[in-house]
């Protein structure tokens, strides 16, 4: 243990583990990776379902907000624009070639400006608003600076967040002003089932899934109804996205996290753990033995505070632990300081061999949520056939 | 409600209030706040302390990683060097003309060559590890790199996280090490009493600043009785460094988040909410008034994940709400998606005036964990008088 290259390449590892192992071992951590043909596998998995019930997806790139990543999940298929969840973002995928943009969190005032000026660069971007009042806000602004804004008005299908009810009277009036004002354009309806995180099994994830569409449908066939042309249905949440057996009357489906999965998604049960592709790399600073504690130089501020699987039914702290192959240990991260990870057994009663975790080795920690952990850091670093090829950066901020 | 000015300007306001929420309007939401003469005032409060107490604060600087900050808590006086989490931030306060840093996350292998870069170009960087095995791979490191690190020998004062026992037996074997061998000197020792943010009376408080430097100052001691230099004895948090009654022993004090407080701090008891002197400025967006719900445009991404009061009496969610001017108000942040938040009544049973709360309004929300809420952004908005006077940049990754 007296050398630091015997540690990060062992003698005894094949060629390309030794290529491996010494292109991580020159990484910072902690440091994000991305393993990039789980990427691809994730994203054609959701491709041929959609497109298998002859949909399209608008993939949320908010979970990687990389143009690469987003490249791969184009070239899957099926795929009509993006969801973005800020409009850094949209100005960012905008910069690289994109011209559809779904802009999906409720738009206020002081976004207007910004909304405006992507518009009048060209870009094709979609707003959200769920009440009459920021209808009339923003009608009233489009008019006068000369800009039109497309709307897709937000429904609440299943009480999770934001949205009017599809079948309220609010939604008409919301139309209503969207249809005959300048300035603003009704362009369809949105929602997210959000609630189908909670789901836990598939009977639930399937009626969830129908609902959103339903309750979705109804909505713009009640805008229509008006002589409101109601031209884009947009649903959609990963689970219910991978679970949706009939796409009649929806025109695209939105989904974000499928493309990396995470561990709250292996929960809700919509992926396996083998198929995650993000991981984050951290190093082995020290231990606890007696409390069977490995040190780890990845905190919470490399994982983020995410505990999103803390009330499902495996609890993995702040995420499993797999070795540097992406092999599963029988390890979790049990605890985070902001720059220390505490790995501990995965279950009571075990114990750690430490002498398979020397100081200066080298661990991957699956994420409990993809978005909060990728949020972050700056750059992804991609991994292809275990092969360290590209580092990407991403857009951050507001 | 038609008109935008009328939003963020209200006529019936003061000159000055108007200008306040001119320039606060003009930031793009989530944006994070920085109260300037809350920070000077606890800066003044430990520097007032622990300099009554003729010692010397080496503030951590992982809260906000911003030069300026760090120049308003040196300008409070006695002040010796800065603490870094990272070597990012090493590097980038070293850029900012200090030379007086100590690292102290354990360092390993592969952070070795980046410290070797700091010091060979004038820094002095101390370094922390907690067992003889990586001494010997510094000391080794260092022999054949030519370079010289000196250390501090983290100690475990309280069972919180790392470090070696202070009266152990390893203690003596690294110390031996980093005495004996070249490319590293022994320096002193340092602790960080963790444990402090789980105290929740006085009296507890004060036995545990008692004990974190009880047992580092007999860290020292033993090391010194074989004829180990051990000039630095270094202790802190922000709980115990604001209780410590005597610092016989003691060269330094480190503490972090005092400069900014937190909710945290608040449940601690060691600085009421009005101390706090970072928040997040958000924009009302929607509502959900049936659930006596208000949706803002900040959410996990701009709070971060932190629940840390959600262990304490108060549980305040992701944040307690206070209006522009800083004032209280009935209402916590109780659940956040990625860029939503929800806002809801503080006490079960009350039920929100909407009407004060006009779609496009701002808010302020405090933070449960200021060192996870500001890592969320990369500029810092200075409020003096409650006036917006200046952006800070801050470091962040690796």
């Amino acid at each position: 243990m007296s050398s630091v290259a015997s540690i990060t390449a062992p003698a005894s590892k094949s060629g390309d583990e030794l290529r491996q192992r010494q292109t991580l071992s020159t990484l910072t951590t902690p440091a994000l990776l991305l393993d990039r043909d789980k990427l691809r596998a994730n994203a054609a998995r959701l491709s041929t379902h959609i497109g298998g019930l002859g949909g399209l997806i608008r993939p949320h790139v908010k979970t990687h907000k990389s143009i690469n990543v987003t490249r791969d999940i184009i070239a899957a298929g099926h795929v009509r624009g993006i969801t973005v969840s800020t409009l850094k973002e949209a100005e960012y995928f905008f910069d690289h070639g994109l011209r559809d943009v779904f802009y999906a969190v409720g738009i206020s005032p002081n976004k207007f400006p910004q909304a405006r000026d992507l518009i009048s660069k060209g870009l094709d971007l979609k707003v959200t608003l769920d009440t009459p009042e920021m209808a009339r806000m923003l009608a009233d602004y489009g008019s006068e600076e000369g800009v039109m804004f497309p709307v897709l008005v937000e429904l609440d299908t299943d009480g999770h967040r934001s949205g009017t009810n599809p079948e309220g009277e609010e939604l008409l009036a919301i139309g209503e002003i969207l249809h005959k004002s300048p300035g603003v354009e009704l362009r369809g309806v949105m929602t997210h089932a959000g609630e189908s995180y909670h789901c836990r099994s598939d009977e639930s994830l399937l009626a969830l899934a129908r609902q959103e569409r339903d309750r979705s449908v109804v909505a713009a066939e009640r805008l229509r109804a008006l002589g409101y042309p109601c031209p884009i249905v947009s649903i959609g949440s990963t689970p219910t996205a991978l679970r949706i057996d009939d796409l009649t009357g929806v025109t695209e489906v939105r989904a974000g996290v499928y493309s990396t999965f995470d561990l709250v998604m292996a929960g809700v049960g919509v992926c396996s753990i083998d198929d995650i592709a993000l991981s984050v790399l951290v190093t082995v600073t020290g231990y606890q033995k007696e409390k069977q504690w490995i040190i780890s130089d990845g905190g919470w501020m490399a994982m983020s505070r995410d505990r999103g699987t803390a009330n499902q039914e495996k609890d993995y702290g702040y995420g499993a632990v797999v070795d540097i192959d992406g092999n599963p240990l029988p390890l979790i991260m049990s605890g985070a300081n902001q720059e220390h990870g505490v790995i501990s057994p995965a279950e009571q009663g075990q114990s750690i061999d430490f002498s398979n975790y020397p100081l200066g080795s080298q661990l991957r920690i699956l994420p409990n949520h993809a978005c909060a952990t990728a949020a972050q850091f700056r750059e992804i670093n991609v991994l292809e056939n275990g092969i360290l090829t590209e580092s990407w950066s991403r857009a951050g901020g507001w």
